[in-house]
């Protein structure tokens, strides 16, 4: 890297562009420090409002932006697109694409990833929902699965393509589910002149015996039975343990034929591969001093998703908040270390702030779970717009979303509805050979 | 198709929802007639606004609409995603994924496609610009080329990375060159540390004397001198005869080593494969009699970019206005001669009324042709703004575009800068591969 050689101030690099990493960088505005910010992609995304991306109402572009125009005018900063592939703790190096990058202090913030629990043959059949590529290729299923059924004479194929299973019943796993049901009850109402987009069956299988389980059970419930009223067939105490291009196979026996399964049911941290075996957990994430750097390195840090971390007894969450608040203790930690000699123990831990969660589940329906107040309905709707607005990152971004939504709000419409990618004209030959060798 | 057996009205079939595609079905709303709309993508896509897709400031969704979404209301059509392969002239049916459907009138509208005259090999290293994946694909490669330049510590490196050669001076290769300078010189300005973006070098090779051969010389002239004012390279009756992935050589015999090659020179008709030979020119256009039939198929028409057609002895070019009129000609044609048995010998040929050319360079810069109208600058640059906004189809998508483009023209910021696809991090991996490799 041209920069690998200038040395005249503290180097801090910061691995992962996620609300951890830039949290961060923003800290550390104006602090006497050269910041290198690597990242795998080009821009920091909004992930809360990923499965609006996947359900076709708003376009990547709208809850994305590159990374390096929000730090463009923060100049002690640095934004390189590359994969750090292995960390030296000794030596203080990373490896960015096979090139060294020293530093004098790192933060690692590379967030999580999804968990198959050991089936990773199981992803093919299952996208998960992490980038813009996993949302659109889930927009692309979902969206094909109608033109498919559409096309098809079969009975029972026509039940297969119009079967739709989404593993995991946390926020993501409901934000799919409520708002897959209303595009097909709504949005596509009329559109098809053989089928019935509403006859969309959607089975949202949840292995404990409740939906939401980090919230109050009462919201759970309410979450459980606004669900229901959209069609979604909620199954509780339900394990998947097998997954393949027909459907899902139930710890029970029962087999569910479905042309769609998606995967909102485990992450696990998603570390540098190389270096940091010495601090992972069996799901990946890397253990943490209550300051937030690894044991025996004061000088390393790991934060938001990828960290493991407990306060009061309970482990922080892998939410957006969290990972903010942790970014900016890191950030301004640094800030007050840099120039002056100090050590871990004179740091003061970190503290998480649980502001309360929220989630979504359609049009008019969300639950909020806010200290005392357990509430749903319209009113925690209106909180979640208001916030999820209010945070997300660019002021065009906030006014086109705004826009977007009022108008989808007023005309049921959705502005993204489109079938891109390589191979969408292969996947539709592919299924007109299917139905027609079983005509034959 | 479940459809097929149904035949209680005369069945048109419309190939393509294009332009010339959607018009026609548009023309025949009130008409007693099955219509069944097939294309291979889900949407129409406006393709006068497709390089501002390429060039990161609109999202695709932004200019594309559902074509089932379009003729919801329209009951008399019913809208199939798929692929027409063959056409049986005699048998009256086209085969749409091997499936057979029967017509009793046929209207081809496929459009054209990037001719690369005869190499096709060339498509790999230089993508041209008809569909979103074609835009998305011109996008990524344009926003990589900085990164890539920007982690390189060879200047030769470097400075074939930043430099892009745009093959065509027509419309789209105009666009394209007057914006990505544009990109270049203000968008990304102050983003990178190692590298001074507005020294992106973009060559617009085109083979004749000038751009624009299609527009009035004195236009040529004045887009020639606004696209040097922003920097490009424009290169006059200049040739090229090899393409590959370290840059193009000239017929001069002179090489330019280039990172990014766009292909805007050349496009040819996009027939169905089979069943078409005896109507295909070599520019694989169909010949067609003056009311846009098939000799000797008055029942088979061929409209738009797919069409060879002369009126007062000048070809029809393959623009927008073009086809619009061409659908409207054939669908009220048709609509006229449902329910009776009219010949085409009774027909009045088509007649293109030619409403003039506009063309657009960059921000508040553009060329008109109408009539005896020839202009350039703010006021054709105005009127192509109005043009383009009022003809985009669906009104959520003008008021989105409008508030895009009012947003980038005083801030300079661009919406979608996104680099997404399976393979964006493998190829900045393939660079530093390169890059060490040429250091070591």
């Amino acid at each position: 890297m041209n920069d690998a050689s200038k040395n005249i101030e503290p180097h801090i690099v910061v691995v992962g562009g996620g609300f951890g990493g830039m949290s961060v960088v923003s800290s550390l505005a104006h602090t006497p420090a050269r910041i290198t910010l690597v990242d795998r992609r080009n821009h920091h995304l909004f992930q809360p409002l990923l499965y609006e991306v996947a359900t076709a109402a708003l376009s990547p572009g709208q809850i994305a932006v590159p990374l390096r125009h929000v730090f463009r005018r923060q100049h002690n900063v640095t934004v390189v697109l590359g994969d750090v592939t292995s960390v030296d703790l000794k030596r203080r190096v990373v490896e960015v694409d096979g090139d060294a990058l020293s530093y004098d202090h790192l933060v690692l913030a590379t967030g999580s990833t999804h968990h198959y629990f050991g089936h990773d043959d199981w992803a093919a059949h299952a996208p998960g929902l992490k980038s813009v590529d996993d949302a659109l290729e889930i927009r692309r299923r979902f969206l094909l699965t109608f033109e498919r059924a559409d096309r098809s004479d079969s009975p029972d194929e026509r039940q297969r393509f119009m079967t739709t299973v989404i593993v995991g019943g946390g926020p993501t796993g409901i934000e799919l589910a409520g708002t897959m049901s209303e595009v097909a009850k709504r949005v596509l109402q009329g559109e098809f002149r053989n089928l019935d987009p509403s006859s969309l069956e959607i089975v949202l299988a949840e292995g404990t015996d409740r939906l939401l389980p980090a919230l109050d059970p009462e919201l759970s419930a309410r979450a459980k039975s606004d669900l229901e009223k959209l069609g979604v067939k909620v199954r509780l105490e339900t394990y998947v343990t097998e997954i393949d291009e027909r459907g899902v196979l139930l710890q029970s026996g029962e087999r569910i034929s479905a042309a769609n399964v998606i995967w909102a049911a485990g992450v696990c941290g998603a570390p540098i591969e190389r270096g940091l075996q010495g601090f992972m957990r069996d799901d990946r994430r890397l253990n943490v001093e209550p300051d937030l750097s690894l044991r025996g390195h004061p000088d390393v840090f790991a934060i938001g998703d990828l960290a493991y971390v407990e306060t009061d007894g309970e482990q922080v969450p892998g939410l957006a908040p969290a990972a903010l608040q942790m970014g900016k203790y890191v950030g301004r930690l640094l800030a007050n270390e840099v120039g002056r000699s100090a050590s871990a123990g004179a740091r003061k831990p970190f503290e998480y702030w649980d502001k309360g969660t929220l989630a979504t589940i359609g049009r008019g329906k969300a639950v909020a779970d806010i200290g005392r107040f357990k509430f749903g309905g319209v009113l925690a709707w209106l909180l979640w717009v208001f916030i999820h607005i209010f945070f997300l990152v660019g002021f065009r971004n906030r006014l086109m979303v705004l826009i977007e939504w009022a108008y989808a709000y007023v005309t049921f419409h959705r502005g993204a509805r489109l079938i891109t990618g390589q191979d969408a004209h292969e996947k539709v030959l592919a299924l007109s050979e299917t139905s027609t060798s079983q005509r034959g």
